[in-house]
């Protein structure tokens, strides 16, 4: 029993839907809602944008959105013991929420075209909702977010999926989000507003393996969705399954037992317990190697990030004109999962990993996470690296996705699904552990031990 | 199923034997470890404490074990929305943990009688194992932690119960600790040292129901045991209990539907996600209304705790004499859980609240926890607060319980249990839930989702 996993099934059934007379073309859907609106989007100088004031932290005269502030860093974990850097600061719970309803027994999600100023591609599908506390207290004065009462207390809903989740951990300090699927009877009538429609998981899915279509919010909730478990009292849909996805599937039905989970339950508390981090808010004057004046707050030898200004008109968002800042990563960032038939299942190799805007210190991240801008160097690079350049024939999905396109600017990650060979012998550190996708589900679901990256990579192996 | 809840029938079977060979008087044990030593714990100002320094912090200019750090808190929950405050900072996540063991059948728990120089009572039953990362690396030069290999990564264990688990919230900051229960085989030889005996569960029970004798790391780990759900297909040792033991029994084997558990955690992630906290670390100088000085850190007017020196003289741990400072609150500290026969159940009421400390910023306390320092009077008292004076024949339990006494001088907290008459009505904010012991015992072992303070308090329902 999974007591906080419903639906399991149904989900499933719906990803073995590619096509849906709701959405008959969801790339064109895409399309046209990009074409509906306009966008412009411009990089201006910080000291230029309106209401905000740079000092010992980068903040709205308000006190309202967040702030970007100095974080002084000390872990044992990597090879770098102490640094400081700038981070983003918004300690309030978002909620990122998806509607799914049943149209002729088939689950589908309501998808909403989105408009976010950083990513690359403007216009993605994201989760039904994706409100900050600001957004929907309307500290901006903007519209109502549409759907939001599906997802408020006190309303009626079938919660398919309810849990706190880590946010970029890198980027944001202790950032959670509440990531819901609810689903609202087959009677009961949804409204579909303009930018919103109605896609099946298999349209997803193949949006997902597509990239840069479905962003990092939409990714997150569809992370925690699980196909339970194979019965064979039950209709099974995995049958459908072809190639790769049905070594996926079945990796996601495998049974866990509850030795395994608890063993690696153990496993991870050892590693969490194993590694010191020391994380102190500092003055972003009193950063050692960074650079805050009117342009950017910058690394002085350009490396990490940078965090700059931007200016955004839109005419598709709550309100039309804004400024902000954003935080730019270097270009070249790249997340993998490293998979391999183990005993004739499909693991995948974990990593446990500090990273200092984790709520909870340590969480699974994928097999590589890799940013050119941390390393100094080839020499400085994280374990397993050579593996973003494994074979062709090795790979199984190669896919840019974007990062929080409301926070980050031109975030776009790399995402990469390597199978190795049955013969071939890895050899990874003591904070690297195999596991099935059903075991990965399974921890997502307790909450804070899945990272962000992992789980977007895991939203591409529905 | 509850993967991580491992020999709940054996739990329940060790609680109904009040009696064992192994130590035929557990009140006579305590006793007698506590003559054996000799302790001399004694007041010293701040200033005199050899390796401490008190500037923007209180610490040891080695920069090991803790640090005293100043906090400035903001927050929508509670009347007072912002305030000032030192807490403790120690990063690690420490060991807190018990082997159980079988003799003759029944589970026996091997206690430590420990002296911890802030308790009012020295010595007490403590885990069998209560090491922070300085402990068992030791940092202190002192000698080895024994029985710490049992609850180590790589060693031959069974575990019961192992999970991260918040410690005091307004004392310290995102202090996490590991409460693990292994189990040995029954041929393995475990040695049993000087200061160490086994005790039943029962045993254990008749402790903490007389008070102070079991401290509160124990009680933390002993939080942690499930009874498991009743099953009419196994042994059951419900029926031995009697009176309110056998209601308590009850409430912790009533079953948790997946709905229950599922509308509960959606609840409280409402509540996580309705109120806001910002903490900030500063200068033990820049805090209002608190003074620095030799001699303490601590309140203009007296209120909230003070920081304290001490030195300690003993002969019975591992370092015979050692300077430290310590947190000691104003007198009177109570917590109390109110229950109520609801449909044939014992339920108990839960608090959902904010405390700076959390690492998850809100958890699950009792329903009354009440500190007489944090109030400028009557007024400011927490909710519910009335039924601390509850008529006599309403409660069930009323013991006085340390807290952590390496940290807390002197930090008695009442405990408090109140059964309301089943017609009795009381009215609770939207932030008050009631539950089962099953179901408290449940997000227990989700993570940080129960306060300590309410985990004392279940420790001393089983």
């Amino acid at each position: 029993m999974q007591p906080e996993v419903n639906g399991a099934d149904d989900f499933l059934a719906s990803a073995m839907v590619s096509q849906s007379p709701l959405t008959p073309d969801a790339d064109a859907f895409l399309k046209e809602r990009e074409a509906s609106a306009s966008y412009d989007v411009e990089r201006v100088p910080l000291a230029s944008l309106p209401n905000w004031h740079l000092g010992d932290r980068l903040s709205r005269a308000d006190g309202k959105f967040f702030t970007i502030e100095g974080l002084s860093v000390r872990t044992d974990f990597g090879p770098v013991p102490h640094w400081y850097q700038p981070i983003i600061n918004q300690p309030e719970i978002g909620i990122l929420g998806i509607i799914v309803k049943r149209f002729d027994g088939v689950l589908h999600f309501l998808m909403q075209a989105k408009m976010e100023p950083g990513n690359t591609a403007f216009v993605q599908y994201a989760a039904t909702v994706q409100a900050t506390q600001s957004n929907y207290q309307r500290v901006h004065g903007g519209r109502a977010t549409p759907y939001l009462e599906y997802f408020l207390e006190g309303t009626r809903r079938r919660v398919l999926f309810d849990q706190l989740l880590s946010e970029h951990g890198f980027w944001y300090l202790y950032k959670r989000n509440r990531n819901i699927i609810v689903e609202v009877p087959e009677d009961e009538d949804v409204p579909v507003h303009e930018d919103f429609t109605w896609l099946t998981l298999g349209q997803l899915r193949h949006q997902l393996l597509l990239g840069n279509r479905v962003n990092m919010n939409a990714r997150t909730v569809l992370s925690g969705i699980a196909y339970g478990v194979a019965d064979g009292d039950r209709p099974s849909y995995a049958g459908q399954a072809d190639g790769f996805h049905a070594e996926l599937v079945k990796s996601h039905r495998t049974p866990t037992s509850a030795d395994d989970l608890s063993s690696t339950l153990t496993w991870l508390f050892d590693q969490k317990a194993k590694f010191s981090l020391d994380v102190r808010r500092t003055s972003l004057r009193d950063m050692d190697e960074w650079i805050c004046d009117d342009d950017s707050i910058r690394h002085r030898d350009g490396r990490i990030f940078d965090i700059i200004g931007m200016s955004v008109q839109a005419t598709s968002r709550e309100v039309g004109t804004w400024w902000q800042p954003m935080l730019e990563p270097r270009p070249g960032n790249a997340v993998a999962l490293i998979c391999q038939r183990r005993a004739g299942v499909l693991q995948f190799l974990l990593q446990a990993t500090i990273q200092p805007g984790l709520t909870d210190r340590l969480e699974l991240g994928p097999t590589i996470q890799f940013s050119p801008g941390y390393h100094r160097g080839p020499e400085d690079h994280p374990p397993l690296t050579e593996y973003l350049d494994a074979p062709e024939s090795w790979i199984r999905l190669d896919a840019i996705q974007s990062e929080d396109g409301g926070r980050f600017s031109k975030a776009d990650t790399r995402h990469l699904v390597v199978e190795l060979p049955e013969d071939h012998e890895i050899e990874a550190p003591d904070n690297y552990r195999w596991m099935t996708l059903g075991l990965l589900g399974r921890l997502t679901h307790f909450g804070y031990h899945v990272n962000v990256e992992a789980r977007s990579l895991a939203a591409c192996l529905l």
